[in-house]
Parts: C-alpha cells; sequence; structure tokens
C-alpha cells in the first residue's frame, strides 16, 4: 500500500512554456507551467498566472497571449524568464529574443521558439494564489522542419518537461494512443 | 520565419493519468491528457471529460475523482482504459487493478499507480467538446520508494508523457528551476 503524503501539486509532467503578451512595442514573457489543454474543438488551453505578474495585467488588460514550446536549445531562456520580471527588464531584449507578429492577435509570438499558439481568452477563473486565463487556440506557427504536408509533427526528444521543480528531457514513442485495442 | 497551421490542442508534453471516480462499489477509470496544474495554494488542478463518458457522471453526481500518476510500467493500462468505455466494463477487474480506499475521498485510487492525488471538484467550467473539473487535491497517497522524508521525490525517467498523440518516456533533468540566476 503506498503512504500518505502532505498534498500539492504534484501532477507531473507537466509543460513548461514560453507566454508572450502584450503588443508589439509593450510586451513581456512569462515562463509559465501551469499550463494545461482544456478542450479540443475548439483547441483550447488555460494558463494560471499570479495576480502579481506584470503578465498578469497585460493579458487582462489585452485578453490575448501567445503560448510558445519550449526546445531543449532554448533551456536557459525558459528559465530566466521566469526569475525576471518584465516590470523592469524587456525580456526579448535581455534574451536576445525576436517578435515575431502574429495573424490573429496583437500579442508577439517568440520566433526563436519552435511552436507558438495565439490564444483570446474566453473565461477567467479567479482562484487563490493563480487567476486562470481559459482561452481558445485561434492561429499557431511552427518552424518547417516540425511540420509534414501542413501539420504539426513534433519530434522526437527535442521538448522540456517540468517535473517538481526540474526541467527534464522527452524521450522516445512507447506507444500511440489506441495502440493497446489494435493488438 | 515560423508558417502558419491550422489551429489544434498542440500544448505539449502534457501529462498522461488514470482518472479513477465513483466508490469503493460503482467506480471507474478514465485516461485523461487534458488535465493541468492551476493553482499552488491551495494546490489545485483541472481535467477536462466529455459529457458522453461514464465517469462524467461518476464525477458530476460524487464531485470528487482521484488523479494516478503513471509510469511506463503501465502504459498498456494508461492506453486501455482510454479506448474501453466504464459503462459495460469494471476496469479495475479487467486490466487487474486493485482498488486503494481514500483517507479524503470516497472514490478509490488506483493502487498500482506510484503516486494518487485526491481531488474535491471546487468549480465546473462548461466548455464546448469538454467539460472542465477544476479541483482541490486534498490528500495524497505515493508508493513508499518515491518519498523522501514524507515528501514525494519522482525519479528521473518514470513517467509517461504525452506529445500529440504518443506516449513518450520522460529523461534525465537538464535543469532545476531559477538555476540560471544562480550563475
Amino acid at each position: 500500500m503506498k503512504k500518505s503524503i502532505k498534498p500539492s501539486t504534484y501532477l507531473a509532467p507537466v509543460p513548461a512554456v514560453m507566454v508572450s503578451c502584450g503588443d508589439m512595442e509593450t510586451s513581456d514573457i512569462v515562463t509559465i507551467a501551469w499550463t494545461g489543454t482544456v478542450n479540443s474543438e475548439p483547441p483550447m488551453l488555460s494558463i494560471s498566472v499570479r495576480c502579481s505578474r506584470y503578465s498578469y495585467e497585460l493579458i487582462r488588460k489585452t485578453g490575448e497571449f501567445v503560448v510558445n514550446l519550449v526546445d531543449e536549445a532554448h533551456l536557459e531562456t525558459l528559465d530566466g524568464c521566469g526569475v525576471v520580471s518584465g516590470r523592469d527588464t524587456d525580456k526579448f531584449k535581455k534574451f536576445g529574443l525576436t517578435k515575431q507578429a502574429c495573424e490573429h492577435v496583437k500579442a508577439p509570438a517568440v520566433a526563436e521558439c519552435p511552436v507558438s499558439l495565439e490564444c483570446v481568452v474566453r473565461q477567467t477563473v479567479e482562484l487563490n494564489t493563480h487567476v486562470m486565463f481559459v482561452a481558445e487556440i485561434v492561429g499557431a506557427t511552427a518552424k518547417e522542419e516540425w511540420t509534414e504536408n501542413g501539420r504539426l509533427q513534433i519530434p522526437e526528444g527535442e521538448l522540456i518537461a517540468y517535473i517538481q521543480n526540474r526541467y527534464t528531457q522527452t524521450g522516445g514513442t512507447v506507444g500511440t494512443y489506441g495502440y493497446t485495442a489494435k493488438k
């Protein structure tokens, strides 16, 4: 039998993404692990942000943000964007990142990230330490090498996962959805 | 520059977990990837479930469920619980799983899973294809080997991640939160 432990935010592995927000002039990037897919059609996800964050103000004002998936090559930037405040630092400048104009939202995407999901807030849920923005993915861009016939094809072993307070690698495929039914 | 692709549920990697619900007599297990941490204090997570699911009815009725983290040893069960309906199959029996009584909820945990998070629904958000249950983690259990001084210590490379329609391995640690600030 398992033993009892103190409840905590133990769901794992979770994504670790860079969320960009604001507009092409005034913008910010915040590292978020409290995110998840919440609906299939239309595609929707949620991000939870602390009210004290500069990004929170920008998202609250504009109702838009971009979720940028992060590969291992950008791990330092991912971590850096989580520990520096955008209130006194332009993170695009500090980390040498490029603002990519989006088609469907005013917020800039991070050009260097392999995949960017353009999101519009549909519902806001006030929790205790965090506010959850529930948003529809209205547009998406990916780097050419990660697409096949116009569809995203994420290569194995590139994305970063977050487990407890550790960034970890993702590895090889061990099965595909429904594989046991096909046996 | 990146190229435009059709928006979809591309957030990745996401967790792939087994959610158990009901009570010690009438229960079900459903595989869920549309889940995420949403609040730090108190610890909260969300799961999104299709209304057509048998588990949806049970969670709606009881307002409780258990999120069971899944390691690679239980991949077949994870996939199987996602493709079989609990309406006509007792998944605990079919997959040879053991109901573990919980301390804080009436729903059973899956004894074979390394970590179980006992959840009570605090808010229900109706979306389009899915309903999102926003829940507080009120209790937790873990297998002895995954704890250290009463706290969870998830070993490297054990948990399964979900990327597009693939179950993938998680690997070694490449950094810990805040490591760039300490440099």
